[in-house]
């Protein structure tokens, strides 16, 4: 994957929740799927608690690698959210009042008195920040650097995203063909091993169906991937090929 | 968290079908509930590519921080099953012929013949690896010092998982009990500050709820952490009282 000339990204989730069990995390399904949407290839996901050490390690370790860090997670109003926090030190910047965040939210309150200190919290941005527009709540995300900071919540998440990807500029999508054989994965390996052998432009991977019911193998998807319409055609016809061998 | 006295783990993913958005991982949430069961801290989930230097760094960063690593992904027969060459290489130690896994694949296919070079691949195991035993398939996982090396296949990751957990001591369990309010979160953020500091003995964390229909805040579940069940009653009554004074 990495000879892929298109840009790349992670997703770092902030969120205790996630580890303890108690929530699912839905956010790095639906994000994986929109970055293959936009032909931005996913690298790494990270699930983090939310402690400042984790965060700001993970930050550095991961911004430096892709093209594009996503967090998730961590920036609402209250004492564990230390996103914001975190990412400035891990950027070495300083925590600002952004005022087009205190606009915002001076907005969507309609009060400024009802700008309690836990509301203003959340115009805190690491410097340089740049706003990351959100129609469903007051609290906007934010992006440094090459890091973009959105919220927790899916639907929040999801509309975070939309946004800050419509300002990235769009990579070669990443294709894919599926066949499928109900013979088991032992049986087709040989001839999948030599189909990825000669085409080396396309990445075939194979998964197995398994049917808890039954407690059988139910077959096989084999997914053929690349950025070539022609180089996943060619792979697809020795595959097909090599099935029918068998 | 970190001061708890119980074991930690680290959960990777391996698979690239998780990063590309094609399938959405469900192994993550089904293990971090049994850890928590177990009283085993998850302190950290990634996922990675099907890629030797991927999984190698992974391995190494994780299973030096915790208790015990856990894997998933795989180990299946076919050509992109690299888990285990690459475990052995971030471990050091070479991969050898198992004569347990051996037996056991010559049981399941009842006939030696039957072993192709493709299912002969699944015998291979780092050298000092013990079999993690699975009623549901023949190829076994196993586990290398504090790495335990699991299927992708969602029934048979939980198979070996609980095999697994079966062998580990139990830690302390972490209770948690939660308190739910219709108030939004920026309303009570002050008093689950205080709440936090005068219990610091519980992890206090703060859920948002979100009606993507309405597209409005639909109260907060607030999720009181740790394993005295006395410092958690001691906390909720805090947090109730921190509530009605709102």
């Amino acid at each position: 994957m990495s000879t892929y000339s298109t840009p790349t990204a992670a997703i770092l989730v902030i969120g205790n929740e996630i580890l303890s069990g108690r929530t699912r995390d839905s956010n790095t399904g639906t994000a994986a799927r929109k970055l293959a949407a936009q032909g931005i290839i996913l690298r790494e996901v990270r699930v983090v608690p939310d402690e400042e050490a984790a965060i700001i390690e993970a930050v550095c370790a991961l911004r430096t690698r892709v093209s594009y860090l996503f967090t998730t997670g961590g920036i609402g109003p209250t004492h564990d959210d230390i996103t914001a926090a975190s990412i400035a030190k891990a950027m070495g910047v300083p925590l600002e009042e952004h005022p087009g965040a205190l606009a915002i939210l001076e907005a969507h309150y309609g009060d400024p008195t009802a700008l309690t200190p836990a509301r203003r919290k959340m115009t805190l941005i690491p410097k340089g920040g740049r706003l990351i527009g959100n129609a469903l709540t007051g609290a906007p995300g934010f992006a440094v650097d090459n890091v973009f900071v959105l919220a927790g919540v899916p639907a929040i998440m999801e509309a975070m995203l939309d946004a800050a990807l419509e300002d990235l500029p769009k990579g070669q999508p990443v294709l894919c063909v599926s066949v499928t054989t109900d013979k088991p994965e032992s049986m087709i390996a040989q001839g999948l091993t030599e189909a990825q052998a000669a085409h080396s432009d396309v990445d075939i991977g194979s998964y197995p169906h398994f049917d808890p019911q039954t407690r059988r193998s139910d077959g096989v998807e084999i997914v053929i991937k690349g950025q070539d319409a022609k180089a996943i055609e060619a792979a697809r016809i020795t595959v097909k090929a090599a099935l029918k061998q068998i």
